[in-house]
């Protein structure tokens, strides 16, 4: 097993990574901008390096990143999620240069990273697919009308080279395909600099279910279920469940089984995601593979009892997966809430700032990663999650409810958060029955968005200031 | 189901049961001394009633207690652990006003408290019980040495009222049976006001096994396998561990049901617990059973993914269990570790104060459950627990490792905590490799006391309170 790791990344996925290196008797390598240097994960890490002053260039500066891994005698490098954890060219350089990557190959990563590439080799080894064609550029206006009448309205047209939610046109009529095709093209050149453009049938209101796959370097691969990320607001997840409320005993076993055929198709290794869209026909098509860790892994941790991290590492470091399918046992609902410093109000607007209350919920059932403290202050630059909020119990129903009681517990001041708003959804009906998909969140916004948001600074101690005082009889 | 439910008791077992009550959408009614009116528990109910100033009689106060629920609209009581959980007059008195009684009944709960009761129904049910006689007084003491001598060195001397560790006298030879059968007289009779003694077999350093019980009104009983407890110092518990790491399935299968016979012969409703002595051979006898929930109840609530005060409050509101024992499915490994504001340097006294810096551990597979807080002055009056940290992982080995990062996140200033003690035993290679018995802690005590124990007083950040800071590069 490695002795020293490098985690190049920061907040709570390299604090998650710190703890299981200490789980494992492995030092910790952190690296950090001037922005960072008060971070959680500087002040755990065996050993911290400082980057550039540039608060999100040192964290993508690969070739100084293996410079300090190489220094101080790294053997294997953790990229987290985010940054450059699905950047191939990183992965090839840490493994040219003798370190341990932990994860896939960067041919696998590059891969997966293309969405044509990705669908392409799918499509091959008889993965379900979202219907859809190559580039329709040399196509005319009327045979791509054709192609849209065959596959039925609405479709989507999506630059090849697209992501982050750019290159998009939905397209519900014949009467506005040549509009958006022409609109589609202009920004893929625009974003992307190649105006490529494929069409894709549109699934609509599906739910998103991902699985979580492992598989290590002797051709072993076993999913550890399911986890339904359907509670998404502009393609950001703010809640993930494990298993689906809404997928039954067989449908997992097939969706569990082609899962295992895509990581199987790439010759994955280490730990994955396979995500699908799922119709309401329970039709599910591949979406993409996640060739790292996810934010919400911690959900399959809950009902699997395995640690995916140490797994991680212990696959990065060429031990065998003693596991079967079989020897997997699902227990129970766990749910997670990203709470965010953000203010609802101002439509999800980050709020960095200084905590000056901090008191994360505590007792049965309930799990806390998160990277702040008391008088922490957030900084402006990196992404506003600040803490995942884990709950787990027999039936969704209690996990729901465990789910508001620590939502209720849960105390940060001095900066706007989701938490008011994450109970507004614990407390939903339609949340509460976990009869949903992606467009719950669109559909159902206005009435979750709390009315106001106290941000009041606290003097008094923690405790007053997360429950009201009752010091007489009685309330 | 139960509207609202009062909870006599105070400490971390009553926040631990609000919050259950939370869980599922039930008032709760905290009592409280004055000494306790800053208690978390007065803080987190829906509702408080103090009680009188005498900060322990007030919680034996039976009938103010049922006068405050029947006041309060509390259609149940939950006694928790200690004070009045174990006392049958409490329990009938309480069914006898019409108030639920969450527990067994009196009955149970008056047979199980007399050890020769508790011996004599189990015998007759055929569970194995540590070899032992009826009361001595009347024998001479020719007679005694003869049956000792069957019996085999070394015996004990119990009065047959005793508790607490008081009236036991263990014999090594047979020179000595005089003066200890005296001595176990006279101090049964000052301690208990009756000088009945019996003699018992000693088991020498056995494992301390513990059965987890869940039994419904209907009959229908199963187990939730067992808790090694025998990591202790002069019978109080210091670390527990879910499934025991020497105890193989063959055993568990035959303890398991010698269990659920034990909780079937005395018609046994709720969550209870059948004690054990395991000896070097494997066999076991039959000590106590434990009529309420237990401290470390929260192990097997990490292995089995079930939530035993809920399971409680649900069957006491006449809930079948729906669950047999073939659904019971244990998940990996989880161990307690308790965290008491006591002077290991000073046997141990109770080191009662302020909270000046509070921190408890966080992140995956941890567990805090605990009745502290920032500025939160830890009362004299009461057991010196603070804090139960609990771990799980799927090794016993990575599940220890786990307890040691834990407790070495966890900070608590102001007060001596029993937390670097509970850093050495983790590092201890006896308890590591899972090999101990009752005697671990007696033989191994001198060298898991740690040399010294700072008391500052901290000023500054939390976080710079726990781990060192490094500001530069490298450590």
């Amino acid at each position: 097993m490695f002795r020293k790791i490098l985690i190049a990344n920061r907040g709570e996925i390299a604090v998650r990574i710190i703890r299981a290196c200490k789980d494992l008797g492995i030092e910790s390598i952190a690296i950090y901008s001037q922005a960072d240097s008060k971070s959680l994960h500087v002040k755990m890490a065996d050993y911290a390096y400082k980057l550039s002053d540039d608060p999100i260039g040192g964290y993508l500066d690969i070739d100084l990143i293996i410079k300090i891994a190489k220094e101080s005698g790294a053997e294997a490098i953790h990229p987290g999620y985010g940054f450059l954890s699905e950047n191939a060219n990183f992965a090839r350089k840490v493994q040219e240069s003798g370190i341990v990557w932990i994860g896939p190959n960067d041919k696998v990563i590059a891969n997966m990273g293309d969405k044509n590439v990705a669908r392409a080799l799918m499509k091959q080894n008889g993965i379900p697919i979202v219907p859809g064609t190559d580039p329709l550029n040399d196509k005319t206006l009327q045979e791509i009308a054709e192609i849209a009448k065959v596959m039925g309205y609405p479709v989507i047209f999506k630059a090849s080279a697209g992501g982050g939610g750019k290159g998009i046109r939905v397209v519900e009529r014949e009467e506005d395909l040549s509009e958006s095709f022409e609109a589609c093209k202009r920004e893929a050149k625009a974003f992307f600099g190649n105006d490529d453009v494929f069409m894709e049938k549109c699934i609509t209101n599906p739910r998103h279910i991902e699985f979580q796959i492992l598989a290590d370097s002797y051709g072993n691969v076993i999913h550890l279920g399911e986890r339904d990320c359907s509670i998404q607001r502009r393609h950001q997840k703010l809640i993930e469940i494990a298993p689906s409320p809404s997928i039954d005993e067989g449908l997992r076993k097939k969706m569990g089984a082609v899962a295992i055929a895509a990581a199987k198709a790439v010759d994955y290794v280490n730990a994955g995601t396979v995500e699908f869209l799922l119709d309401e026909y329970n039709q599910f098509y591949f979406m993409e593979m996640n060739t790292r860790i996810q934010v919400e892994h911690g959900i399959t941790e809950e009902i699997t009892g395995l640690d995916l991290v140490v797994r991680q590492i212990r696959i990065a470091g060429g031990e065998i997966l003693e596991l079967e399918q079989k020897d997997i046992v699902f227990q129970g609902y766990a749910i997670e809430a990203r709470i965010n410093a953000e203010d609802t109000s101002s439509d999800f607007a980050p709020n960095p700032g200084k905590i000056t209350t901090y008191y994360p919920a505590l007792g049965p059932s309930v799990r806390v990663d998160s990277c702040i403290y008391k008088d922490y202050e957030i900084p402006s630059f990196y992404d506003s999650m600040v803490a995942k909020l884990i709950v787990r119990a027999t039936s969704y129903d209690l996990a729901v409810r465990k789910l508001s009681r620590a939502l209720s517990e849960f105390t940060i001041r001095g900066v706007k958060t989701t938490i008011p708003f994450l109970q507004k959804i614990c407390d939903d009906s339609i949340f509460k029955k976990g009869f949903f998909d992606t467009s719950y969140i669109p559909t159902n916004l206005p009435h979750l968005i709390p009315q106001e948001q106290k941000d009041e600074v606290d003097e008094v101690a923690i405790i007053s200031a997360i429950l009201a005082l009752k010091s007489a009889e009685g309330k």
